[in-house]
């Protein structure tokens, strides 16, 4: 099956090293996501959500490992028990906070996605579906992550 | 860019008229999500999340609109401000929740998809960085849902 981009996701990050893991360690990070102009009446309504998924392909990514050491911890997990780049398919998830709209243009902050990033889709964060509070996030407990990735490539 | 399953999501529901809206108005209902066996690998640790998104293909969804009404309102809505199935690049996502392993298939429920779907990936749901209390759900806030969806093809 083929899949086509339906826009780009500027950001500050042209480098992996300076790339966040996550956006809630993206420190307000601002990017622009830019989508397509035959794509923009899609986003009617999309003011009123506060935050949105972005859906985005890992272009730079490297070779897939199905179990590799990730950015939380130095132990080796399933790239399905985490949000490592080298995955299968290569589909990356983001949520980010939305500021503005200007037409085809997004202004998004606490972005954590590479410069250029070819956009997928855009879903809305619905609360009432996404935020589960009695969640329990596996080895990723209590996890804080690593000042600096030191693992991605 | 081309994009293969990794495996197949097994669900009680053959037909569109029957399958669930939202993983939240799905009622219990148990899945299989079947891993393709080379990929097994991957799922390493995944036992320890309470619940992980599905992302997979809308492989039997209709013609895009780019405005549409939805399944929990009339009112037209832009695609990128719902969740419709008939969008560009047809990806789908859904979290669910994750009862056992076996080997290579998960048993899952609160399952919202047709049966035989194709899967594209498996990311952990980790509550730090995807429950947003705070979040504000736009035109979807206060809306309940239809019974019967009526626009779904």
């Amino acid at each position: 099956m083929i899949i086509e981009p339906i826009g780009l996701i500027h950001t500050p990050f042209d480098k992996k090293e300076n790339c966040p893991i996550q956006p809630v360690y993206a420190s307000d990070a601002t990017g622009h996501v830019e989508v397509f102009e035959k794509y923009a009446p899609g986003l009617k309504d999309i003011e009123g959500f506060s935050h949105i998924y972005l859906i985005y392909l890992f272009d730079r990514a490297g070779e897939i490992e199905l179990i590799r050491p990730t950015f939380l911890d130095d132990e080796p997990h399933g790239i399905f028990s985490g949000r490592h780049p080298c995955r299968p398919n290569g589909i990356g998830m983001s949520i980010v906070r939305l500021k503005q709209r200007d037409n085809n243009v997004l202004t998004v902050e606490d972005i954590d996605v590479l410069n250029n990033t070819p956009l997928l889709d855009i879903k809305p964060y619905v609360p009432q579906f996404d935020c589960i509070e009695t969640a329990t996030g596996g080895w990723t407990t209590g996890k804080e992550g690593r000042p600096k990735p030191k693992d991605r490539e």
